[in-house]
């Protein structure tokens, strides 16, 4: 296993620490490092309150800050953080405006999450996102995976917070969009968990894992590798066919790590061509490492339909590690 | 090879123009592809133009925009570009206040770009970055490289050029932030170039290259894998004795492209204790991936000494593709 580190147990915390101490302006961390959250809060705001298995940066908690999320519980890599942390979070920033859960579909998440939501003194309501169309049902989820959309909705819902939006407000709008947004991804080469010491899977020299999820598992199927537009053009057909309307949309290439932006560019250009003969239209872009896999080489492809609304969140000011405009 | 491309041959062009509609907001894309200008000019300010190999992204093009450069061109990868490219690129960008050039030093940018000078109709300026402690020469390079100094270079100009600074004023601070700014780099892979076809050089599954450059030349020597703690103090105490003076730093953790950002934030973990134990201290903060060598796994780690006109600079609002704050 070739990683800068000092010891497999020891990786999260040295990087949290190192996460705390680069953006000491925007966030703080939280005792025992349950959690990482916002350094300023605003009283009576909807607390938007995410996490889950650490590996997958800069998701959560390089998106904690202005316009985005309160709160971040990393778990260790690839792993549900714990009940706990969860309720430690909420305690540290809800101001009471009771609390919004963000979870990817996956069953140690949602549990977690869920026991964490009955034992909280605080009203909490939760979003579950399930954006990926590769396959209906995987290693760890009961139903579809939560992807790369899911910082589509921890954007437009912390905007929205920050707006002044009532929770069962963002409650709706969660759901709103993450029913308009559609994921799938592809694996060009596996990734190691520091504490597992070996690759997750192995693909040969020329294949790729089509429909790959974010801890490297299995997708639809393992074929040869195929020409960037061919992979777009079937990433692109099996979102849009299960993406009902049309019209304007972001489009985000989210690299899975390992991916150089050159080819991430690439992709963006072929998939940009695909959307728009199945009548989407490119309103605003994302390109970059928003949602990773670790090292692993490859890239989702992520198509969310805005309407004014979503669009005027979309566009707010936002301030984290890993998302950034307007101030 | 595996690569998310349709071929060799048209990676470039193919990506330029999946940037250049991705953020149609920032950047226009020129003629036959020779260079990426900022799509606003400002009338009379000194031109920022750089460029060079492709495959650093998002250095140089990522860099076009408010508060940073005005053009930028690419080569192939790892390949200088042009002299034709920077003569278009200053005629599409020079509006009256001359062009600075800020050129990292290998033989073949030099080279180009100093034939661009003399034959440009404008006046121009040159700022050659150095910063790469490691070697003295190197394979493409008389004299020490540039590496990921030259982005913080690059900002620092370019916002005192948006503050209205004349060409000769920019061209001496540009001078002044190179010779307060260090840096090293270690690979634990290498990338592989597409047009090649087959990795530049190779690691055991044991083995680092430390202090290896952005197109892995090689470095200071081939050694077993170290800890991360171990190898940051070799990395900063090369850098803090070449470096003279004390003080208030920018500590930039860059990415060479196949590391996670876990892997990232507790190398700059590490580097902080460092840096501290030299007489350093954090003032500002940056880890990503900002000068990559396509999917090499590694990073190399920079320190750059502020004074007050220089924080100033850094601070300024800045609107790129690869970084961005302040509006």
């Amino acid at each position: 296993m070739k990683k800068l580190i000092n010891s497999p147990e020891t990786v999260l915390a040295e990087s949290l620490d190192g996460f705390a101490a680069a953006h000491a302006d925007i966030v703080i961390l939280g005792e025992e490092r349950k959690f990482v959250r916002r350094k300023v809060l605003t009283q009576g705001k909807a607390a938007i309150v995410s996490g889950g298995g650490s590996g997958h940066e800069p998701l959560h908690a390089g998106f904690v800050g202005f316009g985005m999320l309160d709160a971040a519980c990393p778990g260790q890599v690839f792993t549900s953080p714990t009940p706990d942390q969860m309720l430690a979070a909420i305690e540290a920033v809800d101001t009471g405006g009771g609390a919004l859960f963000i979870v990817k579909n996956y069953e140690g998440d949602r549990m977690n999450f869920e026991m964490a939501a009955e034992m909280a003194g605080s009203e909490v309501l939760t979003v579950i996102t399930d954006d990926d169309v590769a396959v209906e049902t995987s290693t760890y989820s009961i139903g579809r995976r939560g992807v790369a959309g899911t910082m589509i909705v921890e954007k437009i819902v912390g905007a929205a917070a920050e707006a002044g939006m009532p929770l069962a407000g963002l409650k709706a709008l969660g759901d709103r969009v993450n029913a308009r947004t559609r994921s799938m991804g592809v694996a060009l080469t596996s990734c190691t968990v520091p504490a597992a010491g070996t690759p997750t899977f192995t693909l040969s020299e020329n294949e790729m894992e089509m429909g790959v999820g974010i801890h490297g598992e299995p997708g639809r199927r393992r074929v040869p590798l195929e020409p960037a537009g061919q992979i777009t053009e079937e990433m692109i057909a099996a979102i849009a066919g299960d993406l009902e309307g049309r019209g304007d949309a972001i489009l985000l290439v989210n690299g899975f790590g390992g991916t150089p932006q050159m080819e991430l560019y690439l992709m963006f250009h072929a998939a940009k061509a695909q959307m728009e003969k199945h009548g989407f239209r490119l309103a605003r872009s994302l390109v970059g490492n928003y949602v990773t896999s670790l090292e692993m080489a490859g890239c989702s492809i992520t198509l969310s339909l805005l309407d004014d609304e979503i669009a005027r969140h979309w566009d707010a000011p936002v301030h984290t590690a890993g998302l950034r405009w307007g101030m």
